[in-house]
């Protein structure tokens, strides 16, 4: 009979959640990755308006084939409110953009920084012991901090306008990797390794760099997390003078391995995580 | 970018909610039937348990790019209590297994008769003006009363062990056409141009005709409600003598059309259902 050989009764659900909801590109790119390692499953695009957001999200947890989430704008910061448990990166971070069921548990993680990692190490560009400056600390900045300082870097240098958030963030690295010299200091590439930027400053139609220079030297890895274009003023400049040049859509593919190693597998580091004893009794299913 | 093309930030979604789940075949059976009609939609699997149906149901109606649902065991009766309105066949039945949201309202039909009709259609056989004995008015067999009293048939011969469900479903049928005759009797193919099986007898490993016959004549069109096994005991007496068979599988195929026509363009022919003011403002999305 005719059919399609993507979807029976047995496909795992797994979804992405925002509003709006048409311009994701998890849909296709994370399904894609899952059926690639052979998983019946498929990643559908879930459009929650906010205002319905925190009475419809507890329901949902609780379809009994739905086995991971994926948050986008605007809901980044509300579903901490729905992990029962938390990744070692949301836990220091504070945040996350992914929930996955775990021996009937919610768990949280933020994937955004060990995308990002995930990417430099598919490039074979190691981390560990090399000096970083990194520009912008907002959701994407502040996982990339927490990814980068468990590589254990020698130097990390940081740069955002709000000083407190810089503050909280160079106490977190600190925590993560005590022998990583901090910084927190405007943007700079005076003995530095790798320079990343995360800071929205070159998307779009933005023609400025995020840093003042005019010529970068041969020898600096340059990462720009932006996605659109894929081509930042940042990366051509860094391309002109001959740099190792990574670019968001590594962060973004990396991003999606770690994801998918997660929802086919959750390890066991979970914590205790935000949700009070009242919200997880109410998302997980009746025995 | 490595991805799939069958799921994006716009594909609309469709689900069939049952408890269990893993044995339903629409979901690659409406989603194929969806694609070829260059819909950009999914229906998958919503594995909601029975004991949370009741909460789940009016939050997962929330969602914003859900635009239908199917409903198998054991929530066929239950889903009544979401439509906000009902289609025709619905509404004299009593019962439904699809919701499609119209205009921001959930409107509810049932399509196990239409399927059945529309397979007789599609092999050239008019129901109107046939002398026709329905055997069995379960949920099918209610559904496939009303959907052929609406062809008009001469005559509509109808038995099931359940008098009272019989009595209610001949005034059914009475009411959809009144110039047809209705007879509640047992099964018989006396003056009968089309037998109609809608009875669990003959499923599965079932060797009993529904019927107390040993031949068939040659021009009697013989129609089995049942899918497994495809050929049933009273399909296999009937090819034996030469009649016109229909299959299950044939009625299959013609709800999904149904069901697809529906979700593709649900018509205007919706009267207010049966849900409550109340329930009709939870379950739509606030403005």
């Amino acid at each position: 009979m005719d059919q399609v050989d993507f979807l029976n009764g047995q496909t795992r659900l797994y979804g992405i959640v925002g509003d709006p909801i048409e311009q994701v590109r998890s849909p296709e790119m994370i399904t894609w990755e899952m059926r690639q390692r052979g998983l019946n499953a498929v990643l559908v695009p879930v459009h929650v308006r906010a205002q319905d957001f925190d009475e419809v999200m507890p329901q949902l947890l609780r379809v009994h084939n739905l086995d991971g989430l994926v948050f986008t704008i605007p809901f980044k910061a509300k579903a901490m409110a729905y992990a029962e448990r938390l990744g070692p990166q949301a836990t220091q971070v504070g945040a996350l953009n992914a929930l996955v069921r775990r021996d009937g548990h919610w768990c949280g993680e933020i994937f955004d920084g060990l995308g990002c990692v995930e990417g430099f190490r598919r490039r074979g560009l190691a981390l560990r012991g090399q000096r970083i400056m990194l520009m912008g600390l907002g959701g994407a900045g502040a996982a990339i901090a927490a990814a980068v300082a468990a590589e254990r870097p020698a130097l990390l240098r940081m740069f955002d306008p709000d000083a407190a958030r810089s503050q909280r963030l160079a106490d977190v690295v600190r925590r993560i990797s005590p022998t990583t010299l901090v910084e927190l200091a405007p943007a700079s590439i005076e003995g530095i390794d790798v320079l990343m930027n995360a800071s929205p400053v070159g998307m779009l139609d933005d023609a400025r760099l995020p840093l003042a220079v005019t010529s970068l030297p041969e020898s600096l890895v340059v990462f720009d997390a932006i996605v659109k274009p894929e081509q930042t003023p940042l990366l051509a400049l860094a391309q002109e003078c001959g740099c190792t040049v990574v670019r968001g859509r590594e962060m973004m593919r990396g991003q999606i391995a770690k994801l998918v190693d997660y929802f086919a597998a959750p390890p066991d580091d979970f914590v205790a995580g935000s949700s009070t004893t009242a919200m997880a009794d109410k998302i997980r299913p009746s025995a």
